[in-house]
């Protein structure tokens, strides 16, 4: 009763009519589209057997599945556990971090089928679908899931829902104009995931600046043990990277050489950021939100050029200089974002994976202009930058630049769409908490009520939190 | 000595003499059938190379391991992350799910081998055993970590052994009957492995009822951080159910589409389960155990059909309806078994398992019963089905009741082999504890004194455990 | 203020200029040694279409690649969340387990890939590097993360930097000693990983031994949560121990084969150790140290013969002795090497990795010489033991006695390469904690100041731990 009144003070954050609503009819909408549009691709049709006599496969493991199924599982988890885990350093709000990213990533990913399947799997007014849809899938969402880092704690799960419809939709409309239109390589996602899904959600949580978040500060921490549950999120993030980077890269040699570039630009990240987070430090202490978060940039940084013949050193050096600008980012930016630019960025995705990102888009532009043919071969210039049909005229300069234009055009569509986006979130009608109950389980879950309480001072909120 | 006084009360669960007699002694037996039956099958045995040559295949990859590893080892974390994690939600009973479930799975993988050896893998007098085998072994052990999941808190883990040695043989048994004389298809195990886990481990918990549960009804909650720590269980099962259901259809074509449908359904059932989760609680508020539990029926609703053309948009219903129907079970059904029907279900396997696993079983032979050879090819179609042999007359429409007389068998089988295994478990000589220590590590394991103590009840029994 | 003056009583710990200085300069170095030396083998650089069909392969999916990647994966889940969470089981280091694993770790792969590379993949003046190597730097730094155990909560992140430097260095000559000039068999690195890891962390941890550790004896210990964290890492090693062994055996039946034997012991060893882990206790109650320790030591056991024809029964075997000496080892040898020679083993590697992999190197010697044509077949008995160019002479009694030679090799390295790094660590210069404030992540880390606090006995030196 008391955590009732309590809550219901400033804001009717009441679900029961209005979240069953949304999901129910957005699901029914998804059976709707799905049975109109989605049917099996050759590779996962009945009528394989015959098609593969034709296309000329002479084994069953030739199936792509068998190529790209691993690394699916890999990214798979990325998504749920990677970044749900990430988020529950907070110490109240372990709930919403896993179970709302849960539910946006589920729903998000049917979407992404049908947005990404219209533009790029359509014939015959089907979409057809394998296993690299899904990757696809997952790295849309992958975008939501960065965005919803930077308003975490502070959104309804109805918010959370619409935010990921329009960013799918986005998302998708940019990866088109990238990838088909100025024919730019970025098989690891720093532009179309990583630049666009932060400087999206930035631009969000910008619209939606809460002037008196302040109320719910003693929330917005850690304690011991929700430490230790976000450093399960950044280790699978961390190990299945070079899964990520290499999933839909092409067989052989692009998805081996992504992986390594990967690890190896991951490897380096750590020990840069554990310099700069102790150096940075007066007591020259190590900081576990620089761990968790800034030991991941190298990951972002290397998505575009991982496939290209970026070399092990290249690596290494793109993954020291991520990890050290996300750590400063840390200590330096994230408090001016939010005293200066009004940016509340519970994550602090500005420095995990919008400066990463845009270093990552920077790091591909260059390694395409760099490219020759001496240092691919012959055939393998041709099929790391398919420069054929209309493109045979492309020369790696000019493909650097369109790389470069990537970049701008995944910013534009970021700041743009994510001003819309927020404008519409900011709307009263979608359940939002209050700032004093922001970062706090209570408002949106039955929370078990502990005996030596994580959620103490819900019920107690006259008590102090830090004695 | 306070510990020991208050748990000896009412009945003797000293286990230093009974628990490793049974291990070792079991162990032993393992061993020595082992060394009677059990060698490697031609693929993982070192006369390979010569067979490979006589098996037409031209390549080391075309060994079966590269067609199923990376699937049987994502079950293999269902089974032991998944199911141990998930059950950790208990706020004294960590220890218990994860061990027990680690024990009863590591004996009964090993059971497991050797009976569905002796059923499938039989030849000369020898059992060969390959990757198949191993995922076989761990699908048969899920079946009885479902049912471990109905007398979660209440059982010895000498029962659990027992349980284990008879669920092992009654699954083998029911297995064979369906696979083998009735020719049904279940590669997810719908039937084999959820219908009849679950049912059986409800007969068991039938019989076991204790009518003085309440006395414990304090320990049977959460605490803030066994919940995430169930979340884990909970992922690590939904991301990996597409391998469950994938792992064992044939290669190509149908491993694809089992994912994919898998995935598809899962993706719907966090939805509906979410929305009803809000929809069926007063205050609107999300439940843990909904989402925890809900949101893999999905998976358990497509495990007989997800290799045939159920199509992505046939999943999306399937999961939607699953997730409905299971969270209607957890708000409703639950506490109406449990009073009315004595059937104490600790962590609601009715609701993700009976009843999806009926579903299942119910979907997969709708979609058998309308299988054409124009939706499969007839090439297809002949290998979704196997009608070779005598099986040649067989019609979709006859496939689709053989497949409904399998879900009939398997609830039969349940039945009696839960009754009969209940009333063994009942003996008094297996070390159960009594009603007011259940759902309470205490009992069998050495557990830390912690300050700030989850355990603190269990040293001051007076206190009341909620204020 | 409280805090600062405790910890800085004794010694100095301030690590803000030294940590960061290894840190960048090491890192540095590693680029100009990757710039110097290592590029992308022939499988993973973008000439590969034309190695391709000079290496006569008929298919993308035949590069090494899709071969192992998924169990590389595996390896790399172990080393980072295998090894650093199996650590968390400390109530005040988690963040130390899994901060200065992931830091070690991550160094500890790249100055790995530049020494095993010049030992094995050196041509023309480069080391070319695919994912094979990827899993030999995990394995190597697994052998790290071994030692670090003897001395988790004693040292500085900067020790544990520099005995990674020199381990990983060592580690690499015994290697090339043991594959190269003994020409051994050891893929699953019983002899390589385990027992040159083990007995090396145990003689550094005997020379850096600490006569007042009992003043931190309160720490020592596990709280309720942090034995689930610590599970996590468990059955992550216990899971994947099947890809560990399997990584770089042969394609084909070799890996087919390692995947089955070390299931199978490990399956075994789980039941000895509860056997044994509940006989030895007087109440007969289960410690978790045991089961989330001695569990693995089936995985270690079998590392040596996994890929040879140890058979399902002979895995069960030495799987159910190695669990029962395991445990024993935690009860009675880790206190009576503390107290009478002064081996101060935090987490039991002793019991865990160095008597398992003693076990493991003699099995394998054992496997070995009793290896006959008959059993392996005339092709496969070669390719097993690689007999070919001036092996061509060894017989399998032969091949026995240098892989016994293998194990003596890899203990005086230990031993020696123990010694003297020991003696490095014990120079006052590294920044490690007073004997007072071991096992306390305050002394490095930021810690969260808990309300509840798991910290609490930092702020209040004075409080008793144990009421």
């Amino acid at each position: 009763m008391e955590r009732q009144r309590h809550q219901g003070m400033a804001k009717n954050t009441y679900m029961r009519w209005r979240l069953p609503l949304v999901c129910l009819l957005w699901e029914a909408a998804m059976i709707v589209l799905f049975g109109v549009f989605v049917r099996f691709g050759a590779e996962a049709d009945a009528h394989w057997e015959e098609e593969r006599r034709e296309m000329n496969l002479t084994s069953d493991i030739e199936n792509d599945f068998y190529f790209r199924y691993p690394s699916f599982q890999d990214v798979h988890v990325m998504i749920f556990v990677g970044f749900g885990f990430l988020m529950t350093f907070l110490k109240r709000y372990g709930f919403g971090a896993v179970g709302f990213n849960f539910l946006l990533a589920a729903f998000g990913i049917q979407w992404a089928l049908l947005m990404q399947g219209w533009f790029h799997s359509f014939k015959d007014g089907k979409i057809l679908i394998g296993v690299e849809n899904l990757i696809n899938a997952d790295f849309c969402v992958g975008s939501v899931c960065i965005a919803f880092g930077a308003i975490l704690g502070k959104t309804s799960p109805i918010q959370l829902l619409v935010m990921t419809l329009f960013q799918v939709t986005l998302f998708s409309v940019n990866e088109y104009i990238l990838l088909n239109l100025l024919h730019v390589k970025d098989a690891g996602g720093s532009m179309t995931i990583h630049t666009f899904g932060a400087y999206f959600g930035l631009t969000v949580t910008r619209i939606l600046y809460r002037p008196n978040l302040e109320q719910s500060k003693d929330k917005q921490g850690s304690v011991y043990h929700s430490d230790l549950f976000a450093m399960i999120g950044t280790l699978y993030l961390w190990m299945y990277w070079p899964s990520f980077n290499s999933a839909i890269s092409d067989h052989g040699d692009a998805q081996h050489r992504s992986a390594i570039n990967t690890y190896c630009s991951l490897a380096a990240c750590v020990l840069t950021t554990m310099a700069f987070s102790s150096m940075l430090q007066k007591k020259g202490k190590l900081d576990m939100v620089h761990i968790q978060n800034a030991t991941l940039a190298g990951g972002v940084a290397v998505g575009t050029s991982a496939e290209m013949m970026l070399t092990p050193y290249g690596s290494l050096i793109v993954g020291s200089i991520s990890g050290i600008v996300s750590t400063v980012g840390y200590v330096y930016f994230t408090p001016f974002l939010e005293s200066r630019l009004h940016i509340q960025d519970t994550c602090g995705i500005h420095n995990l994976h919008a400066m990463p990102g845009l270093i990552g888009g920077i790091v591909g532009a260059i390694t395409a202009a760099a490219a020759t043919e001496d240092v691919y071969g012959k055939e393998g210039f041709m099929k790391a930058f398919d420069f054929t049909g209309v493109y045979q005229t492309r020369t790696p300069s000019i493909q650097g630049g369109f790389q470069a234009a990537g970049i701008v055009v995944s910013l534009l569509m970021a700041f743009a769409g994510g001003a819309i986006v927020g404008g519409i979130l900011k709307l009263p009608i979608w359940g939002d908490a209050a700032a004093e109950n922001c970062f706090e389980d209570g408002v949106y879950w039955e929370v078990p009520e502990d005996e030596e309480s994580d959620v103490y001072h819900m019920h107690n909120p006259d008590k102090p939190a830090s004695p």
